[in-house]
């Protein structure tokens, strides 16, 4: 079998600029993924590889760990050689040691030498730097390793690494944006497959088994669970069981995940039908209008909590318009109302992970030690992304418009944002839906790029694929 | 979200007959199952609820766990209410209460309240019967609730549990059996997507996309990952990077998975191109016969091993006929010999898992007290069912020949099976590949029934496909 990776170099200056920026400071450890189990052992889920793990040592296989020795230089993989069985299970692979010469790295051990490196680290009084586990198999890996219960676990966790680590990732390399790039594109075809597909009578999984096929037949997966309904106004959902009817839209939110993980992120809302309802076409456009200013904000320096503000004004400026909402819209925002209608962030970090290093944490990604990122305020505490940009860092924007008739019962019984908010003309709107429209940019030097080939996203020219 | 259940009639007399089987002896602990991080925490993999959890409580939710008292006869079902954060991400469901009545459960709890129960029990010196978790977080919950190590965990798994749980669960309903068959014909489906996309030139991953495609677009999953392979030696390979070459064959081996999670599990081995090579069609026939060899003795009474011992012999008399091997038949196979083309199973129970209740142990599923799974015999060893059987079993039957270049290549150097194996010949097969062909099998009460359609499985009706 092949194995995707870049040139042997890439991986060694990445692990070079780390040891720099940890210094002589003890041990680094990498945890490679396990296969995780569906509903027994031997049935797994298709192996995802750690984002980390990829990013310095490149390999997709499960059943690897990796310690980097900041004080000598000593870079070590450890797993295990394949048996026969394997072989007449699995197939053959290369070996471990041809797979890190692959990486650049050198020296080899069985997996359960890794404990002897943490132990000889631990015993002469050197840091072990660990990343946030999120895998439950690697917790208790780690807790064992490190001899500590699971509850304690998080105490070992190296705020240093989180952050060297982040500030690698999160600028891209030309390298990094051509593999987005592609997995954009495929997430374009993907899409349009989706929107070509749609008509009345089917079933919404009809349209997921289409997003599958796309990107199954481009070598790619989905990056994250589809979201595509005709309830578009659940953020994250997972059912695909309503059948489609004329006179509604639908959500796709969906992306491919490339054979080097790198993942594109799209939405479009789109009727089911051959042409949107006025009602739909006006919001449609707010969002639209919202997405099109956040889009032109883009540029190093700006914080992209600020242009997230900036594109919630432009909502309730639209829905002002519309005669859903009233009053001044800076003064809604500033009071919260607007997330009556976008509850959620403007958008999030784009890498190897959708929520790129979510894992990480989103306050070391998405904010800066002098720029904390909200924990209660509703709306706000869903901004995943909040920092000043950065040339290199790549994004998605992505604003909506979410009728939420639990929330309009939960908020009007409390007479919540009533100066900002025409409850009597938004109850009009109960089965509305949702409308998210989202694309991905690179920031550039003195602005920003789309990402990929160009997906249709005016009124015009969405009706005009259902022609 | 529309939840798939049984009546709740089914869920309450199957625990009934589990609590007559038990006893009054203490309380059973059934875990549900999480959701499985990818990578990062909130970026999952499709939720697969655990298959006893779904067979005595039907809830195909996460996060649910339930206890039932057999000295009480008290039912719980623990799992937490939705709050408004998770409406807005991820949509209504009913309350845990609503969806325990669907299922005929009374009594429901918070989730950390499962503890306060299995305390109680120890404290007043009851059994907590628990069955063998497969999944990490599951350990780490049992655990702490048991107040005992994860290394000693295993000392608290219920062989009464399990015996008890495969007792009910290997005996199909016609509920079950229903649901089978659907299951069964959405797999077909997939098959025919894939042998008539076919073509030389294309990747693996193209036919892939297809499988995936007909099992969603069916409202179902693939149960497994699907083996789509031209080196169909390689008994459960997951890569799917080659290209497809004129003259060699595709093996795949695919099964949906229902909204019920009943599963299908079928394989067929057919041509890149319009036709199968002389030599392809000559070991397919020897494949093709020992099946039917083993269909014609599937019956109440007859002990599996018998069946796949028997078809094991078919296969030597055609490798033989074929002049790869050489000898006498039965000799060979008593001295293992046809493990080298045959290193696995005749084939496993089906049922809600492709491997059914492998989590509960192969032992219990597939043997009994008076007959023991070998461990250490090749070929024997991943023989996953042995016992007699009885009407109601569902099974899968696949013999196949698969030429493995590495085993070829250890066994001619230790002259292993020298007075059975032609090796001239055979190396002269070592780019042939592999060949299996499955079908789904319920045992009757004088024989078996093939479920679902009949997918085409001679040489001509698989080249007619093609044509």
């Amino acid at each position: 079998m092949e194995l995707h990776l870049f040139d042997k170099q890439v991986y060694a200056d990445r692990r070079q600029v780390l040891k720099q920026n940890i210094g002589h400071d003890g041990i680094i450890l990498l945890m490679g993924n396990e296969d995780s189990s569906m509903n027994y052992k031997d049935n797994t889920y298709l192996f995802r590889q750690d984002s980390s793990f990829l990013y310095y040592f490149g390999l997709d296989t499960h059943g690897l760990a990796a310690i980097i020795d900041t004080d000598t230089g000593e870079e070590v993989i450890f797993g295990n050689e394949l048996t026969i069985d394997d072989i007449v299970w699995t197939g053959t692979l290369p070996t471990i040691s041809e797979m890190a010469s692959m990486v650049g790295v050198g020296e080899t051990k069985p997996y359960d030498q890794v404990i002897h490196f943490i132990h000889k680290a631990i015993t002469s009084g050197r840091p072990v730097h660990i990343l946030p586990p999120y895998r439950p198999e690697n917790k208790i890996k780690l807790a064992a390793w490190l001899n500590t219960s699971l509850a304690d676990l998080a105490k070992y966790v190296s705020v240093k690494l989180i952050k060297a680590v982040v500030g690698q990732r999160v600028i891209k390399t030309s390298l990094e944006v051509a593999e987005l790039e592609k997995a954009v594109n495929v997430s374009v075809d993907m899409e349009l497959a989706v929107i070509k597909h749609t008509r009345a009578g089917i079933k919404e999984y009809e349209l997921v088994a289409k997003a599958h096929e796309v990107a199954i037949a481009n070598n790619a997966r989905l990056g994250y669970p589809a979201i595509i309904t005709t309830y578009g106004q659940t953020l994250h959902t997972h059912y695909y069981g309503n059948t489609l009817q004329e006179g509604r839209m639908v959500l796709s939110d969906i992306g491919a995940e490339n054979a080097m993980h790198y993942g594109g992120d799209l939405t479009r809302t789109f009727p089911v039908g051959k042409s949107f309802t006025s009602r739909q076409k006006e919001l449609y456009n707010v969002v639209l209008d919202s997405m099109d200013h956040a889009i032109s904000m883009l540029k190093p320096g700006v914080r992209y909590k600020e242009i997230h503000l900036a594109a919630c004004q432009k909502l309730v400026e639209g829905l002002t318009d519309a005669g859903i909402m009233k009053g001044d819209a800076a003064d809604a925002v500033e009071a919260g109302a607007h997330t009556m209608f976008f509850q959620c962030g403007l958008g999030h970090m784009l890498g190897m992970d959708t929520h790129d290093m979510e894992d990480l944490g989103e306050q070391y990604v998405g904010y800066t030690d002098a720029l904390k990122k909200e924990t209660s305020i509703f709306g706000l505490k869903s901004l995943r992304l909040g920092r000043e940009l950065e040339a290199g860092f790549v994004l998605t924007v992505e604003p909506g418009i979410y009728i939420i008739p639990e929330l309009i019962d939960r908020w009007q019984a409390e007479n919540k944002y009533a100066d900002f908010i025409n409850y009597d003309v938004l109850n009009t709107y109960r089965d509305f839906g949702g409308i998210r429209i989202e694309d991905n940019f690179l920031i550039t030097d003195t602005g920003s790029k789309l990402l990929g080939k160009y997906l249709p996203k005016t009124l015009e020219e969405i009706e005009g694929l259902k022609g």
